[in-house]
């Protein structure tokens, strides 16, 4: 007998997307060099720079965000170049590997995964080893639900002439961002996220510093792969051609989200986010539930993390919200599994007090359901206490555009 | 400036459908002469039938639901003909005007518009006037969020060899129903009410009595009329043709809504909408807010319709859901119009707790931003007390339909 | 066993439409009270206009185009009024069942039905019959493949003082039109045919005199029905209300074809049909088949008609077409059947040269596949040959809309 | 002035894939370990095996086809392995780079891009250079349109113990194919080739010696990175996790057109591909035209490359096509730009006497407006007169399956 499918995807991601981009992406196949998708295609990467707001060059991978984040390592990294990886996450740690597989030396700075990062750290290490070529960081840390603090990591590590790789896949959108004023040179994000667009696609911004040091790589600039960053260069910035089929549906998917986006404006758009995670805390709190955090000014705008309350397990609340309510959360993710589980709130579809107050209320619910002591209504109380100066007509005021 | 579109529609109809429901509505257009699209039909008349509950002739007139109330009056009713009209609200009063319009002669019942009609005093009047041959009876009346006891006025009425004219427009779905048990010999639903479809069809059960007196209208039975259910007989029924082009779109919209009904079981598919239903209610009570129907045992399931606050407006109370949260209620109809406001709950998208709650917390946030005293979650949380058997896995054993 | 689907569906309507207009009639449902609907609704009926050239009011009733014809009759006939009932074929005769119906007194003139109505002979009755009030003319005669001179006819009738409606349901989009130009008070046009879009509404734009004459309509105006055309004005026209529920998902499907016609323009648009429709006719004759209208002259754009030859019959020619090669076309209707078929060219998805040449090849096919003497290619290069100044690109200038 | 989209995109691929499976790629967006989507994507997987005709592993990487062909390379040859290399077209001879790439030495085994290996050569190779440990073939050289006996040559790359891998991109689908009997270790499709998907997913079988020599990798073998197929055998065959985020909307599309092809019978979608290649070739023929290919014997069934006419430009025949009638075709892609077009015939939406008549007339009609003479509907003509036992019907017995 088939499972159902879930009413409402509140997952770490990918999320549910709106209406109005399951319709867009289903425009008909073109082949990649017909005119009209070169166009397309293009008009796509100039949305995509706004949305980094950004003027540098726009590389559009055809894999998941993964790929990108493989691809910046296997790009830049000369054998024995040395890495600062900061590890406040399970995404941070794993990057690692990446290092590693490139012939890449790993210096680590690490914090606990409720934690974030210290830029004076950074600037410790910074200063006593200046052999560093590159650092890597994870913005949004989505398994731990915290960020860290990016804009101030990147400008310490461009005093130090330090290329910047920055896993922002669950950033963007939810978290501002400013690559050039932030000194941000590789910048990888992920349309499932924030933005509210389908898996499948890398999105990545790079400074003239980040395409330099490609091309400087030792033993050779890695090209003739798909891991190559510097094949779209050589293919589509430089030529309107592609290293291989783009992935046309996705393609017209991420040209919708980033529509969308930018009809909000990115400010409106972040801001959502940080108003939903916001609210999202306070019902959390309000249930008696501890925050996985360790402070809330470090907390992401994608997921909020909650603590596993003790003497519960992940399947009791989170099977339980699936299977009688059809509510889609995340567990704990790797190292994470069983310590807590997510509460999911990325996406134009979702970043709203109408599916926060749905999700909170199963969450009670379930709560209730497998016998722990919960006051019916605080959570979304308490929630809707923070959301004073919501305003969707305001937002929408250039486009009603999620649905039509 | 455009407006924005809202987030939920969750007013009185139509309503918002699910997505395999806007999926399978958008199939390539056949000829209605295709013998792909003949089939179709048929099999989509033979699930109409097990939606009724019925094994009698099923007719899907080519127009909203109010076609097939003008088209019943129209073929039914010879000039003259007495016809005991039920009114307990706005859509009942109204028929009155169909019922003159081609001849008839009212006779009302009519009790306040928070009120049910009382069976007794149909078979008082039926008694005392052996001459009226007709009875109209709305199910479920929208305007006022109530329903009457039509399975008792139906089966009165048969001993009296009345013929009743049942508006089930937002009944079929949310409130049982059986046409050869109750006695009901044309029963008139539509799609987009609690079967959660997209307008443009009237779904129509016929019993051989009504056929018979179709037949029997005076001067002549009406045929040739976009008003004439005796057309499709001739055509559809006997010879698998049709009087005019049908909605193909939308005939591909209805056996999809029909589908997911049936592979949920007709009985859950009304429990479910009890259950929200009342939910709803306890809800509006908690919040210090007035059940606009009388007593609770007369509340329909399709809509709650709420007694609007002293001092406060229509426009403060809706005009704050849908601008500031996207959330789309209804006003009051017609004569109540200023007197009440109605929460939808109708449907197999919107007839779930995750909806409700969504819906009850956007009013507790507006009532706050209006002014009122409310405490927030109050509502939800009432609601949610309620919900202590729903269970999404067992009503979708069969099939995960609604998004898949 | 299920029967498969036809590849194309090229009857006689309704018709298959774009990607475009599939996608953009699934948007989600919205509540017609919702002012994102009021907004959506007002625009598409300036869009109607536009597509008509009209300045009339412009009516959308919410049924199949016959539904608009019969509220035409039923709105502005009065018992014992003279109507002028020009036939040229089965929808000119069926008409007079409406103006019987209605009581109107019927003047027929008939001319056989491949041949078009003589406008000197309109003159010649009217000026006969000064009584005369009505004149009613199909401009478009589906099931003969013909066209009537509407624009001579609707000029004399004004002359006359004479109420003209027209049947323009598969008129609109292929032929010419001009309603204050040529005099036409009551034109009914369906989205269904040469527009391409889904069945399920009637377009009509009524003249000032026309408002007048439903008025003064006797013994009084016709109101409260869905038969009522007078129940627009004073809801939608006058007030921005409905008279019912319009059919939602209908509407969006029909913003979208129109607003790819007038991407497109009239004009352009118009001349495609002719053109396919004159490349048809050129590879029907090739083919040694005779064409069903008397004269090319009077040959519609919408479909051709094509003389049944000797021998064979309906079914060996479209069975085989639709059977072996997944081609839909349409039979002889009503009196016609059997006495020709039709190949279909309508609406923006089909009037091209790539689907004539799909549709001439399958019958060139067939016909030799049913054992006739058939010269393969034939029909399709003489058709190709008139196709010497066909331009998509041209076109399209404006926007690439059919798909995107 | 943005270009207009086509109304045909019969490229070399992505090719344009039917309305269903545009229909249910549009599913809502499942979180990848909703239990819904493990389902999904286990149930994708069988069907794929049955599409491969293999009892084989399958796995499914997340990125264009390229993305399977690099991989296999990657995870297959170590350091200093000797790979013969089969070299009948562009793109085996780009496989070169790959095997390079990854350490190997290549043993190239090359014909002129117009011819197709001979399997004695093959032997005559293996058994001089025993050392030789593996094998690398293009089933279908979309470029050339020619196609290799990979029958053949898998068989004897087993004799001689080695191990073959085998992009049939274009192939699956196309032309037979079965891993077990014909000894193939490691093939590569694409869905957006004959099977009629959409573009960014790799399509693999691997056989148990393929998964041993992956495990045999020296210095190690390939994981934790984007190429890595052992990744998908530790992760998703042995344990139901994914490595990383899989593209959720392209297995929907996927597991859509599996269904498609499988629902007519691998047989009958392959001679269906074969039957419209053979009477494309017979219209090119007969426009007095030549053949890309030596011989039509090794004319692939995806694509009709067509040898471009003296004195005429890829611009000149190509452009008219595309602009003056909407239909895209392939130019030569390569080293073969300039010297070939090519005529798409992929996919069930498009392996149709009703797409292929469209794409000769338009090529005809072409061909004319720029002077080449031309008779006009040879090309049609000659093709249809080879389509005698196409049949639909048969075809799609058991489910009418591209449009509904």
């Amino acid at each position: 007998m088939p499972t159902p499918w879930p009413r409402f995807n509140l997952a770490a991601g990918p999320v549910e997307v709106t209406e109005r981009t399951l319709r867009e992406q289903g425009r008909p196949i073109l082949y990649h060099y017909d005119p009209a998708f070169i166009e397309f295609f293009e008009r796509t990467s100039g949305l995509l720079q706004q949305v980094f707001r950004t003027n540098y060059d726009v590389v559009i991978m055809q894999g998941e965000a993964i790929l990108g984040l493989e691809a910046a390592a296997a790009s830049l990294i000369s054998p024995g170049d040395k890495v600062l990886n900061l590890v406040s996450g399970v995404f941070g740690k794993w990057f690692q590997d990446f290092i590693s597989a490139y012939g890449g030396e790993t210096v680590e700075l690490a914090v606990p995964y409720n934690e974030a990062i210290d830029p004076d750290d950074v600037r410790r290490i910074l200063s006593q080893q200046p052999d560093i070529g590159f650092l890597s960081v994870v913005h949004s840390e989505t398994p731990s639900g915290t960020h860290n603090p990016v804009r101030e990591i990147g400008r310490i590590a461009k005093e130090f002439d330090v290329i910047t790789m920055v896993d922002t896949v669950s950033g963007l959108g939810g978290e501002f961002l400013s690559p050039e004023d932030w000194g941000l040179d590789v910048a990888v994000a992920g349309p499932q996220k924030c933005l509210g667009g389908v898996p499948g696609l890398s999105l990545i911004s790079i400074s003239p510093d980040a395409w330099r040091a490609m091309e400087q790589r030792k033993p050779k600039p890695l090209r003739g792969s798909f891991l190559s960053i510097l094949d779209w260069k050589s293919t589509w910035l430089d030529a309107k051609r592609f290293p291989y089929t783009p992935s046309i549906s996705d393609i017209y998917a991420l040209e919708s989200v980033l529509n969308q986006a930018l009809e909000m404006g990115m400010e409106r758009f972040v801001k959502r986010h940080q108003a939903v995670a916001r609210a999202c805390r306070a019902g959390v709190l309000a249930l008696g539930l501890d925050l996985w955090p360790a402070r809330e000014e470090i907390a992401a705008s994608c997921v909020t993390a909650v603590t596993m309350p003790p003497g519960l397990t992940d399947a009791a609340i989170r099977d339980t919200m699936r299977n009688r309510y059809g509510v889609m959360i995340s567990p704990g993710y790797g190292d994470l599994n069983g310590k807590l589980f997510r509460l999911g709130h990325m996406g134009p579809a979702q970043a709203h007090p109408t599916i926060l107050a749905a999700q909170l209320a199963m969450l009670e619910r379930s709560l209730a359901d497998i016998g722990q002591p919960v006051e019916l209504g605080a959570g979304v109380g308490a929630a809707l206490a923070t959301l004073t100066d919501w305003d969707d007509a305001a937002d929408f005021a250039r486009r009603g555009s999620l649905k039509e």
